[in-house]
């Protein structure tokens, strides 16, 4: 029983071990330049213990960006993000998704690197989609509340933003002296009230 | 004559013409998995003919580096960037690195993708960390002048500034509906002043 657990534990032997090896290859070297070979190689098994899992690498794609993605959709459905006035809401949002990239740094990495190449892609771009009009949506009706700045298209205003938290996928390493949430304070501190020093 | 011209005005021509396809293909396919064959039949024109301008794929990689980071670099040696408080000088170099970004947006999407692969790669990283420690000092400065926000790392403001102009490679398009200037201008105002109304 116990030596059962410890090769439960070992890599290779379940999915999530699977999949984190395999966004870590896919990363590495890209999903297209990437075999089953490898990832078999890499977790020390064999090609159809991985097939005992997943039936194909694109499934693995799918899992893993739909793990990037399902953290992401959760954040906009907490109750802090569905009630209250649309700029704390929008907050909400922006620290949940620096907490999903802090937490899946690896996933959301692979998500943001997606371009459309096969139909897995393709539906992952379009919740990506999706999640950026959600934002949008929110920028749009803290403006008409009067917290965001009117002179910038909120649809401007949402890339700007959400290009500030995901470009944190280039640099941020978590483990490191800056916490997730020290991380969220700084950047909701930027982004929202700005870099300059208010008088 | 008129034909002369008319012939070097064709796509493999000229190494600027070379290196404008050669980044395109990079940046499609990926610098590793792009073959001297794959330009010259993209070019039209025999890999001598390649040859004849660049003695080797990595050395166009380097002149497509440096074309962006010595654009990049021209911004911070112009006189708005190196004369005055220290927060318009930020602003100067954030103005011009939009701009760059717009005018040479391969170039830029190409210098961000690197990843140190070669000798070539390592040398466009370490100016890049060049450029991000005179962003960092600048910063820095403007907050000893008491124009940036006191609470938030200079280091961190300066990353958070940047992902979010290195952002724009992600969805600006050059010819469209925003252009560079008016892109310009809302990147300032939300990284600046905040995307949050102010009362």
């Amino acid at each position: 029983m116990t030596q059962t657990r410890v090769r439960r534990g070992r890599p290779g032997h379940s999915l999530d071990t699977l999949l984190v090896v395999a966004v870590a290859v896919f990363n590495e070297r890209g999903y297209d330049a990437t075999s089953m070979e490898e990832l078999a190689a890499r977790l020390g098994v064999t090609k159809s213990a991985i097939y005992h899992h997943v039936p194909s690498k694109v499934e693995l794609l799918r899992l893993a960006l739909d793990r990037a993605l399902d953290a992401l959709f959760a954040v906009t459905e907490e109750p802090a993000a569905v009630t209250g006035r649309a700029i704390d809401r929008l907050e909400h949002v922006v620290r949940g998704s620096v907490r999903v990239l802090a937490a899946e740094l690896p996933f959301v990495t692979l998500l943001l690197r997606v371009r459309g190449n096969s139909a897995v892609e393709e539906a992952a771009l379009a919740r990506r989609r999706d999640f950026d009009r959600i934002v949008t949506d929110l920028v749009r009706s803290a403006e008409e509340e009067g917290d965001v700045r009117p002179d910038v298209d909120p649809a401007v205003t949402s890339r700007l933003l959400f290009g500030t938290v995901n470009s944190l996928t280039e640099w941020f390493r978590p483990g490191g002296a800056l916490s997730a949430d020290a991380l969220a304070d700084a950047l909701v501190a930027t982004t929202f009230e700005g870099l300059r020093a208010r008088p």
